[in-house]
């Protein structure tokens, strides 16, 4: 796959600049799974321990994007299409400006995440599959949602009645039911220090 | 105007666990100014000073937002204003991030530019009026596009045939056909300087 942002225009900047100034490379992890799965929170335990750790580390959710720049997006299959294509442009500006940027998205369908880790070098693109089994999603159903699928309220409502196509390949597959969510966060931390995205601790 | 940013949801993170880490006050400088004005120049050299000087700096331009997440729009009046819409919201989400964002985009009407300015903090928007006469913009014409504009081959140029409705009372306001271009840059770092944004120089 090609990755398109080779030929963007670097201003004048050297092109390591930025990882010199901030002290790790850029890199995006894609968070995909269930409603109810775990994303927002483990993507937030992650960012703050990076921080932390002073990695510039920053998360892309419904919660930052579905009201502002994705706020006149409804989640029809269209929708949610370009819901996530415009996240991906997103999460590929903040891999230009040297974050290492977390994004939360159920992101159900396979073709559109294929398309979103097109846009990026292949060594700064991390699919992490959230993989925690639809019972225990439901089972915690923190908005209710799943309750008011079941009952017919939200129609196309992703493992009810929408397809979930889980990835076959991720670089990371994390069951946030299975382990505590610190674990689960020191697990994606290992993979980018043994990837060398990130420094191991000093 | 209400900043409608303080109600999201900032994670796990300390409020000021940012700044601290990056060493500086994120804040979106706006570059407004006819086509050939140097918005775009003058970003990236500003940039490249503020990274030099350990500053997390970014430019959003046409360069790496035309192709990329808006390139399904178009240059109508409509498609204008979702263009300004956008870059207003992803500006955000860099400022929530920490980061010193420029955007250079023309951004004729000024009612586009209050929807984006009200989008932040009173003290994280500071708009950058590129003043630089059309005459000077024309005689540049970088790309050909005033000779085409005049020669009626492109439709709502900026300038020419559409309007651009200078700001009142910007922050900054920069003629880059008066000054030589690392002038008009210190004098925009001077002002970061003097409003705190970011350190004095060691």
């Amino acid at each position: 796959m090609k990755a398109t942002n080779v030929t963007w225009h670097h201003g004048e900047l050297a092109p390591d600049a930025r990882e010199r100034l901030l002290g790790h490379r850029p890199a995006c992890l894609w968070l995909t799974g269930l409603s109810g799965s775990g994303k927002s929170t483990l993507a937030r335990r992650i960012e703050r321990k990076l921080v932390e750790r002073s990695v510039n580390a920053y998360v892309l959710d419904g919660d930052n994007v579905r009201h502002g720049l994705n706020g006149d997006l409804g989640f029809s299959p269209e929708e949610r299409v370009e819901n996530v294509r415009r996240v991906g442009e997103v999460a590929r500006l903040f891999v230009d400006a040297g974050t290492l940027v977390l994004a939360a998205f159920i992101s159900p369908y396979a073709a559109d995440r294929a398309r979103v880790r097109a846009l990026f070098e292949p060594d700064t693109f991390v699919e992490v599959h959230l993989s925690t089994p639809i019972e225990a999603c439901e089972a915690r159903d923190p908005k209710g949602l799943y309750q008011r699928a079941r009952a017919g309220e939200i129609p196309s409502f992703t493992g009810i009645s929408a397809p979930y196509e889980a990835p076959k390949s991720p670089e990371i597959r994390v069951d946030t039911s299975a382990a505590a969510l610190d674990e689960c966060a020191e697990e994606v931390i290992a993979w980018l220090v043994e990837h060398k995205v990130i420094p191991a601790p000093q």
